[in-house]
């Protein structure tokens, strides 16, 4: 096998890199921190989108689509907003290159000098406000409820395929709304919305909470979050939701009109969720022969691969699976026939498990005779041969199979690598361990910081629901009256 | 109305203007050239991206994403391209901004310069063939079959919504082959795809035909271009496809190993479509009431409005209008119930003409107790009343009627506005009046030059399949063997 994978034990973190580089999802490109997202990765982009958009629909929202860059000076509208931004952004300062004076290339014309800079946006916020300034004068123009499919630009430093990328495909939405009651229902929808996708589409189990002031979005008086487990214990953040109280409205001056006749600003929520979800999809489930791919995000959900001697048998063998396929695409269900005679099963076999497709079905002459066929499944990596009668009922129903058992078995992994510290002591120890921790913490940034400074532990957030329980923080010996969740994270 | 539109007749630009802004589908932005798409507007491009979509896959396409920034070198490679490219990109040339000394704002941080400048791509050829280089080894690695959906960046120096702007969203394709003739075959076929597009979709007829030398796209050996016309007569490219021969491939070494063990360079095409159709789509059939727009890619097809006056009257009609609305959905037909009772209807009518929603259904209580609906038309204004019974049936086939007489409007327009001109004399007199001119060319840049510094006519295209006939130029009087297409365009 050319294509082996670095096995998760020796370097997990190069498990993945090769994972995203030999699976064909994405590629390094010549930009610096910005990655290729190859045709495979991107067809699952295109689920995990079509997915979520319909999600978004179903909930009332519409997309729309606003400007990629944004005047400097708008960024600075909102104190806390640039201060988080201002750091990493991409400046566009000019408009037009020129011919260099040896005529062997072209260089920055410097009399096509912008009068103000444009940031590339690392988010639209500031952008969207600008917009919405204009559309809101009445309650009756409320609410808005926007969402915009877009490329994003933050210069980060230390980049990874997915995972943290200069730049990053995401969706965002932006509502606005009559009354903080009505923003903060919309912040909650939306995080549950993302919960819903995570758990029933990435099969990726999820706690649901806050953030802690500290790590809330650049702008926010709240942020929501998803959070998940990846195979070496580390926590993802996999999805956020802003409460973003009236402070891009007072930044942008955008006041309405509301049903007593008085002007008051708007409220406004942000929410978004990035092809990093991809990152998270490849290290929460696969495995050191390639992808695991939950059957709802799969591109490519069963394959067909004959065994044959020759082209005699590799047509009788087409032909008896023909109407299977048939009746597969019926129900919906994406398959595809390698009937491609160049290359041995053994090697295809390797090929689909690399990427993860979730049913492999196999025909030799055998399984002809007999009229059976051997169904694999990737995730369990369990054989069984079944009549050909029938076998797409079968094949449906272990999709479903497939889709349970791989969110179970990351369920399982989770809650059992979930640990309580109750000392200082015991947090030291159970942080070099996978896992996350579950410990009193006495409220204080300062705290939270020292931790973070000690143990490269954050906190990843506070649960929603979470039981209220007396205690003295771990670290300070503070009282505290609930546990949240400690983790080192990607 | 407060929402009236500028008639055609007094100024086709500021009605085109009117009916983008007032129809709700773009609004203009604080940055120079850039447009906000508005929900509206991004329906249409939805609906227009979906179908497009699919014809690419259904020809053997996959999507994939490249980054959004091309290394200023890669620019120069190609000396055509270049050429056609640097003098209107925007050009990031920094990458942090920082406290401004005043402490009131943030300024661009001068330590965080680039090493080298990155250009917000115009167009992906070089960042895209430079990524080729790493996937394409042997023939067996070739076709690529890949198309991009993405936002790019024209500093164009005078905008209109839509027709021209500074970024805009597009899709477009990059293909590569073992040879020239299969890249041929490919970039005629994409032409196809577009024209099949235009035609079913936009209801839009289209002449396919290829660019002359001077027009050509930067870089390419051959453009393919679909040309259609607007109701004041001028032409608007609607599509190009370009064969691009081995320019991108030499630019970048991208080299093959054919069946015979011999290293040649690949062969490219590259072709694509952007929001500027949403332009060439209001333009080209709709009204001094607002938008026309073809059923297929109408956001919504059908809305019903009860005329009522007061709540009972309201709750019983939509009562009977229920089973209507379930059936025409179950059909996979649109259709909203507009049962807002602030408004009146005569205002919803208006509405929903300027937004251009195919089929109006109205019921009052006359029709209520007949058991009939009233239908209206937004094409031909038409109305008739119908039994509410196979009214379904009635609206389906209405929308494909309605689809149709689009297109055979449009099309009888632009046919009955081509015109012959055999003397220059008569192409200076037809030029003023609205229309395409059919005229013979001597084949030299010259010429075209010459007529378009005169006219500001230019030739849109060589039609395929064009009939041969002997002839003089129309301007030199120089022989000619075909007449080619003259318009001022978009």
């Amino acid at each position: 096998m050319a294509k082996e994978l670095t096995s998760r034990v020796n370097d997990y973190s190069q498990w993945y890199n090769d994972l995203v580089i030999k699976g064909g999802l994405a590629d390094y490109s010549s930009v610096r921190g910005c990655m290729v997202i190859k045709p495979y990765g991107y067809a699952i982009w295109e689920k995990m989108r079509d997915a979520l958009d319909k999600m978004f629909k179903d909930t009332g929202h519409v997309n729309a689509y606003f400007p990629l860059f944004i005047p400097k000076s708008f960024l600075s509208r909102e104190a806390a907003h640039v201060e988080g931004f201002a750091k990493e952004c991409a400046v566009v300062t000019h408009y037009r290159l020129k011919t260099s004076p040896d005529g062997k290339g072209v260089v920055v014309d410097p009399e096509a000098r912008l009068e103000e800079e444009l940031i590339v946006r690392p988010t639209s916020e500031t952008i969207i406000w600008n917009s919405y300034k204009n559309w809101i004068q009445s309650y009756r123009d409320l609410p808005i409820l926007i969402n915009q499919w877009a490329n994003v630009v933050r210069w980060e430093m230390r980049t990874r395929l997915f995972l943290r990328t200069a730049e990053f495909l995401w969706q965002e939405g932006h509502t606005a709304h009559a009354t903080a009651q009505e923003a903060i229902e919309e912040t909650e929808r939306m995080l549950e919305v993302y919960a819903a996708f995570a758990e029933q589409y990435m099969a990726l189990p999820v706690i649901r909470g806050k953030k802690t002031p500290n790590e809330r979005f650049a702008g926010a008086l709240e942020t929501y979050c998803i959070e998940a487990m990846m195979q070496d214990g580390q926590a993802l953040q996999a999805g956020t939701s802003h409460f973003l109280g009236q402070n891009f409205a007072k930044a942008f001056d955008v006041q309405f009109l509301n049903k007593e006749g008085k002007l008051e600003y708007v409220w406004a929520t942000s929410w978004g969720v990035s092809t990093r979800l991809i990152g998270a999809l490849i290290m929460a489930h696969s495995d050191d022969d390639g992808l695991i791919l939950p059957p709802k995000l799969a591109p490519l959900q069963v394959v067909v691969v004959p065994i044959t001697r020759g082209e005699d048998d590799m047509k009788k063998i087409c032909e008896r699976v023909e109407p299977l396929i048939r009746e597969l695409k019926a129900k919906g269900i994406s398959v595809s026939l390698d009937d491609d005679d160049t290359k041995r099963p053994g090697f295809k076999f390797a090929e689909y498990e690399l990427r993860g497709v979730p049913v492999r079905l196999a025909m030799g002459m055998r399984d002809y005779e007999n009229n059976t066929i051997e169904i694999a499944r990737r995730d369990t990596k369990e054989k069984s041969v079944q009549p050909l009668d029938g076998a797409a009922s079968y094949i449906e129903n272990l999709l479903s199979e497939i889709q349970r058992n791989i969110f179970e078995r990351a369920k399982q992994f989770r809650d059992s690598h979930i640990r309580e510290a109750n000392s200082w002591e015991e947090f030291q120890q159970l942080i070099e361990q996978p896992g996350f921790i579950r410990a009193h913490w006495d409220g204080t940034p300062e705290t939270e910081e020292k931790i973070k400074e000690l143990t490269k532990a954050t906190i990843r957030c506070i649960p929603l629901n979470n039981p209220t329980e007396q205690g003295k923080c771990v670290f300070s010996g503070n009282p505290s009256r609930e546990r949240v969740i400690f983790a080192r994270a990607y």
